[in-house]
Order: structure tokens, then C-alpha cells, then sequence
């Protein structure tokens, strides 16, 4: 099995947060790993027996996507790209600049055959049901019509290859659930949807669907998509502190805590962003994820997993067969 | 002061739950309202001694808007509309068919001087923060640069009069806090925010402020205010399922829920989107709102109180002068 590439500079917790994360998938999982960053970074792995490949340069959380690609080509996320590209790794995961890892993605691996745009697949935990994938969930701020039915297509093999979903329910996230509801995007995609090839389109779908048991993949623009991404995230931490807020307070506060807490763990535990480990650039020939900036050892732990995943399963070779039909 | 005129037919719990609201808010408030519905549903109320009007047609919820306003002219509805547009009451609340409202109140209100396209602004709540105007949510699934600052403008003023925010901050909703993020629309508005009069303009806001203590109006397209607003509905019911769920599983289940409900209640008390008792249609020459279709009494009951208080302070004419400036 080919090996995945680490950005071991990327992250606001990088690189401890990703070192931790990858020797506990080696050790646990035997995963094959190429670790990637500076010599000050990654000498004492090799040491240690690790694979590396020494960068000497980092591309910054701040930095311009696009142009950062191009100027810093001995970049730790550059090399991933790069190792992708030649054939000496199966993927790539950084948690570090979501902009650098997508643009070193699109011109260093460059798309499959007739994707026309790659984009963000978000995997949304759904308590007491399977998870939601929205695509895209942010590469593209604009979108034509027909590039949603591409990601129809490529969300409906990601939730199935990721998530066991044999035939995922594809609807259009929109205003409305009556065929016609919606903005000038969604009425011209709609009819394309209904034709399509190798998905399972069950028509428009609304905001309450996203987190619900009705629906499998969702298909929006990515700016519609981060924002619903966001809205989400914000919402639930919002809510959780009020939550253990009012648990906690008053006298019989601290007991209540006790009794609860063990109840509502597992609910937490399943809504962690870092359970998928992150986001997956699907349509590039590889596999690309861009883990959360705040990404911890588990969320790393947890790409590297998704990734071994994926690559076993061919994802890339199944995303660019189903895009053809 | 002048009657608010109440759709008696409108919302799925139409009119039982309608009467129930109004009811309280004449005996409780002494509500100047006008009644308006059926013979057979406003006869005996006229016979209580309430101030009524009678429509003979109902526009139902799936009847197409625009049509149904045109062709259903003694609908209950559009009777509430005439109402406000000949003087004889400041405002009209509606739970029924929310197209049908809007174009009502477009067409038969009319729109305030200088205002392009009205909106529908919704207040989300945020547990231990004050309250986020969302405007447009749901009026305009498409609209242009110059229409989001007279947004910015009418949310500022109603964040101002309904929830007292002196001096609002205003934010448009992007995908990234930096200038420059977003899609087209946002390109083009931000430097307008920018410089247009009578806002505290904060620049972009992401989907994580919505529901936060971050930024108190949010302006955006109908198309994707209506997704987050639908996505939050969504979201804070599965999770409060799975909550109480999680926390009555289990031989201790009933124990535990004895003990944290009366903790959970107030923020339930204030998620419940019946508290402000629906949207409101900035933008018309009068109060519009337009509540939920399931709207309980207490939604009914709460939307008189909104709209009692708006007409008090003069909204209408607020709002015209602050997009005159």
C-alpha cells in the first residue's frame, strides 16, 4: 500500500499536534506515512526511524494561496503535493493554510479527467442517524449548474466508500422543497440532477435537512455550503456552553454535571469536527484531506485513517469513473 | 393608537390557535386588533364584542402567491393588507402562506419611498447574548449589491427598536473575516457598506457569528439567510432530541431528566422560535409580519406584542428615513 503524506508544518497545534497524531496511527495501525517538514522538524523523526522528505520552506497560515504555491516550492505543503503527483503517495493530508493545501492540490496533482472544478466534501455528524456529506462546502464561491451535478456525482461515491451508503439519497440544498423553489442556480441544476447518471437525486432539499435523517449528500456552492459548515459549528459550541452552563449552575449544579456528563459524552463525541479528521478536495487525482487549523493528534490520527481508508478503496479511480458516466 | 389587523385563517393551527393568541392579547394588553376571517369563524367573535371584518375567500398554503393575492380578492389576507394601506390599521400579522403574505403586502401596502426590494428580517436567538437580526431571510433568492446596505440600514433600525441595540453592529455574511473573501456579491457590497450612512458596518462575518455575542445584524441574500435560518431550526431540534434522549436512557434516566430539566428550560424558553413570534417585512409602508405556519398561541400572542410595540415607535417611518440618508 502506497504511503500518505504528512504536512507536519500545518495547523495551529503543528507540529506537536501532528507528530502525536501519526505515530499513534503508526504504531496502532502500522499506516504508512511519509512525514513532510524542515530539517529541525523532521531530522530527529528520521532518527528515530521514520520516513521523512526534508522542506525548507512553510507556508503560513497568512500567506496568499495561489501565490504561495508558486513561490515557495520547497514548502512542506508543496512536497506533499508533489509526492501525491508522482505516484510515491496515495494522499495528502495538511492541517495547515485550507487555500495553500487546496491550490497545491489543483496545480501540483491536477484534477481527474472531466472534473471540471474539485470541490469540499464536509462530512456533518447527524445525531441518531448516518452523517450528511455536503459538497462543496467551500473550494468554489461561484458555481455553474453543471459542475453541481459532478459533485453530485462525487459526493454520492465519497458517502458510500466513506460511510457504507449504498445508495445515497443526493439532494439540492435550496428554499423550499417543491421542484421550482429557489435561486437561478438551483432551478438550472435541477433538470440536470434528474438525469444524471450514478446518483440517487431525490430533488430539493432545505437548511433542516442538513443535519437530519433525510438525506445523504447535498449539493450547494461553496459559499452556500461554508456558511451552512459554519453556522453549524458556531450553533452547536453556542448551544453545548449554555447547556453545560445551566446543567452546572445552582447547588445541586456539580451533581447534576456528574450524572449528565456521561450521558451526553457520546453525543459530543460523535458532533467532533475531528472525528472525519477533516475535509476531503475530491475531484483531484489523489487524495487530498484539509484537516481543521485547530486539528488535534486525534483529528490527525483520524485523516490519516480516512485516508488509508479511501486509498484502499481506489476513491480516485472510482470518483473519475463515476464523473465520466 | 391604531388596530393591528390579524389573518384568522392563516398557519396550520388556524384559527383555533390564532384566537387563542389574539384573545390573551386583548384581555392581557387590550390590544386594539381587528379580526379579520370567515363569516364563520369571525360571526361569533363579532358577537363577543370584538372588532371584526369578514372576508368571504381563503388563501390556502398551497396556493400559488402572486395569482392567489390577484384572483383571491376578499381572501382574509389580502383584507388584512387593504387594512393597512387605507389607514385603519398599522400593521397585519399573517401565519398562513408566506408567499401569499409577502406579495400582499407588496402589492397591496406598497413599498416605503427609496426602498428597492423589501426583506424579511428574523431574529435568532443567542443563549447568554443578545439576539442577531438576519436580514434578507427569504425575500430575494437573488439580489443586487446597492439592496444589501438598504438591508444593512432597515436591520439596523429594527435591531434599534425591537430589541434596543443603540448602536447595532452590522455584518455581511461571508466566508472568510477578511476583506476580499466572499463571493461576488459580497465584492460588491463591502466597499458600499463601507461608506453608506447610519450603520456600524464591522465587515465580513462568518457562519460561526451568526448565533454569537460577535455582531448583532447580519446581511445577506434571501437565498442563503433562509438556509441558515432553516439549518439552525434544523440542527437545534436533533440535537435537543438527542440531548433528552441521551439523558433519560437508562435506569437513572427519569431521575436525571427530573433534575435537569428545570435547568434546560429557559434555553429552550428562549431557542423557541415563537418567543419574537416571527419574521417581519422591512420595507413595506407599514408592519408586516409574517409568522410560522405551525405558530402556536404564544406565537400569535407574541407577534401582537412585536407589532404593538414596532407601531409604537414609529418603525415605518424610521425605516424610510434611515434609507433616504
Amino acid at each position: 500500500m502506497l504511503p500518505v503524506a504528512i504536512d507536519m508544518m500545518g495547523g495551529d497545534n503543528a507540529p506537536s499536534a501532528v507528530i502525536e497524531g501519526a505515530k499513534r496511527a503508526i504504531d496502532e495501525l502500522h499506516a504508512p506515512l511519509i512525514l513532510v517538514g524542515t530539517q529541525e522538524v523532521v531530522g530527529p523523526l528520521a532518527k528515530e526511524g521514520f520516513e521523512v522528505v526534508v522542506a525548507s520552506e512553510v507556508i503560513e497560515m497568512h500567506d496568499d494561496p495561489a501565490s504561495s504555491v508558486r513561490n515557495k516550492r520547497d514548502s512542506s505543503l508543496v512536497r506533499c503535493a508533489e509526492l501525491v503527483k508522482t505516484g510515491m503517495a496515495s494522499g495528502m493530508i495538511s492541517a495547515g493554510n485550507t487555500g495553500a493545501a487546496m491550490a497545491s492540490a489543483l496545480l501540483k496533482i491536477g484534477r481527474l479527467p472531466k472534473v471540471a472544478r474539485p470541490a469540499i466534501a464536509t462530512v456533518i455528524p447527524v445525531p441518531g442517524s448516518t452523517p450528511t456529506v455536503v459538497i462543496d462546502s467551500g473550494a468554489n464561491s461561484e458555481v455553474m449548474a453543471p459542475w453541481l451535478v459532478q459533485f453530485a456525482q462525487m459526493g454520492t461515491v465519497y458517502s458510500r466508500e466513506l460511510l457504507g451508503i449504498e445508495k445515497p439519497r443526493v439532494g439540492i440544498l435550496s428554499i423550499g422543497e417543491e421542484r421550482g423553489k429557489g435561486n437561478q442556480l438551483v432551478k438550472e441544476a435541477f433538470p440536470l440532477l434528474e438525469v444524471a447518471n450514478s446518483i440517487n437525486f431525490i430533488g430539493n432539499v432545505e437548511g433542516r435537512d442538513v443535519m437530519s435523517e433525510n438525506v445523504d449528500v447535498i449539493v450547494c456552492d461553496g459559499f452556500v455550503g461554508n456558511v451552512v459548515l459554519k453556522t453549524l459549528e458556531g450553533s452547536m459550541k453556542t448551544l453545548a456552553k449554555a447547556i453545560f452552563g445551566a446543567l452546572g449552575s445552582g447547588e445541586d449544579g456539580s451533581k447534576i454535571l456528574d450524572l449528565a456528563l456521561p450521558k451526553l459524552f457520546p453525543i459530543l463525541d460523535q458532533l467532533d469536527p475531528d472525528t472525519h479528521g477533516g475535509a476531503m478536495l475530491l475531484g483531484v487525482n489523489g487524495i487530498c484531506i484539509i484537516s481543521h487549523g485547530s486539528s488535534s493528534p486525534k483529528a490527525i490520527y483520524n485523516a490519516i485513517v480516512t485516508s488509508m481508508r479511501l486509498a484502499e478503496h481506489d476513491l480516485a479511480a472510482k470518483l473519475a469513473k463515476s464523473v465520466l458516466l
